[in-house]
């Protein structure tokens, strides 16, 4: 008797035709039976963002002889792709489902922009394992090759284990070489925040507009951060949760005069 | 010598000719000098998504007699007004951050969908004391009359207290009358999830394509819950923070082989 093989949801926010993404297809189908539904076109910083006042689309695409799984290219966000995959696509529940691998860090407080963490987040919500990837790498041309074999390792031991209710992990990569990653941490989320720096233009009609653009802020000093991790040329695995609830500051309400 | 007033931003996801944010607006000109940075059109369920591949237009709407303060329409989503507001249009640091009425209700897991929730957690992460408001009607023609001064409460309470660092609150209004508003709940996040039904249909081009809806699903007993208080006639408010690091989960995972 031969165990039955995990059914893995695959997604991103890069795009269906990202090279993150070809990359954990590749890791994945070693591991179960896949099925893609991601984005039609880029949907970075889109958080947890759904489309609610407009039509999606969701076409199949042809598999190859290479490609014997099942791949759609859907015109919503990444948190679209994952209720819809879960709902109408997929003939029964994933047992995983993971997200990337994201071209760029999605550590810190960047979990809160990023579209891969939240297509994760919204697969958690659903009671379905999941993890984000992201390489601390922005480039088309980045070397996805010293991550298979622990975005591997991450995937089998959340499959085997499973993962506490209400929680998703994040996991960052950083831009090294194999033989450079000295391994995996288990970290908090850094205390960091974003300084925006706008550059204002003008257009050709003579119009003022902004780019936003900005500098990463972290004045976290803890070495069980993720950031930390990241620096001294480990994996970080962050647990993220989606009940937001600040606990330890409902008692100090409490107090107010309300 | 008086005290200086409380320069307050105000923000929202429904755009900013929403009856919400101008009841919002009426409430806070009562306690202080007031900006408002808003979308030009609505943003809702546009989670925590900012603009990084675009350009971000924002003018100013001229002020009237009636409206003494400075109004800024802005093409990005909720978090970038909050991002342009604290960085380009403000001189300095507001004092409080306030975003909503939102039309329709964002407690529970509403929370990680909600432009106006992201709005204020944007605030948050800049350090800005920062409240979403959510009245539980998504009616345009909804009565925002008897949330106001429990809103006002608020917003005063958050001005003299402060809030914990990482904290932002998330404040839900039952829609009821005044009369039958019973107070005011501290709580924690309902365990709640959302069942997606697609609508699919069929374009006059003869494609497919789906339409997003879905049914809320509390499946949470507690009487602490913000979904318990508001059945019960209660405003919740539920402390909510940005570090989703899911600290009880750590030891758990420093268990597997990884």
């Amino acid at each position: 008797m031969t165990k039955k093989r995990p059914l893995i949801l695959v997604t991103n926010d890069d795009g269906i035709n990202a090279p993150g993404i070809r990359n954990l297809i590749e890791i994945m189908a070693d591991i179960g039976d896949i099925c893609v539904v991601a984005p039609d076109s880029p949907q970075s910083g889109m958080g947890h963002a759904i489309t609610v006042n407009d039509a999606i689309y969701c076409s199949k695409i042809k598999s190859s002889e290479s490609q014997p799984h099942a791949e759609y290219s859907c015109s919503g966000t990444p948190v679209d792709c994952v209720k819809l995959a879960v709902n109408e696509v997929l003939k029964r529940k994933p047992d995983l489902c993971v997200s990337g691998i994201n071209h760029g860090s999605n550590s810190s407080i960047n979990v809160i922009y990023s579209g891969t963490m939240s297509a994760a987040v919204e697969a958690g919500t659903l009671g379905i394992p999941a993890i984000g990837f992201s390489l601390l790498d922005h480039s088309h041309e980045a070397d996805f090759g010293p991550s298979h074999k622990f975005v591997k390792k991450i995937a089998l031991e959340t499959l085997k284990n499973g993962l506490p209710k209400g929680v998703v992990l994040n996991v960052n990569i950083p831009k090294l070489k194999a033989s450079e990653i000295r391994g995996i941490k288990i970290c908090r989320q850094a205390n960091a925040h974003w300084k925006e720096i706008f550059d204002k233009r003008t257009n050709p009609l003579g119009r003022d507009y902004y780019w936003l653009t900005g500098e990463f802020v972290n004045e976290d000093k803890g070495k069980d951060t993720d950031e930390w991790a990241l620096q001294q040329g480990y994996i970080s695995v962050v647990p993220v949760q989606f009940d937001l609830t600040a606990h330890h500051a409902i008692n100090q309400l409490n107090g107010w005069d309300l």
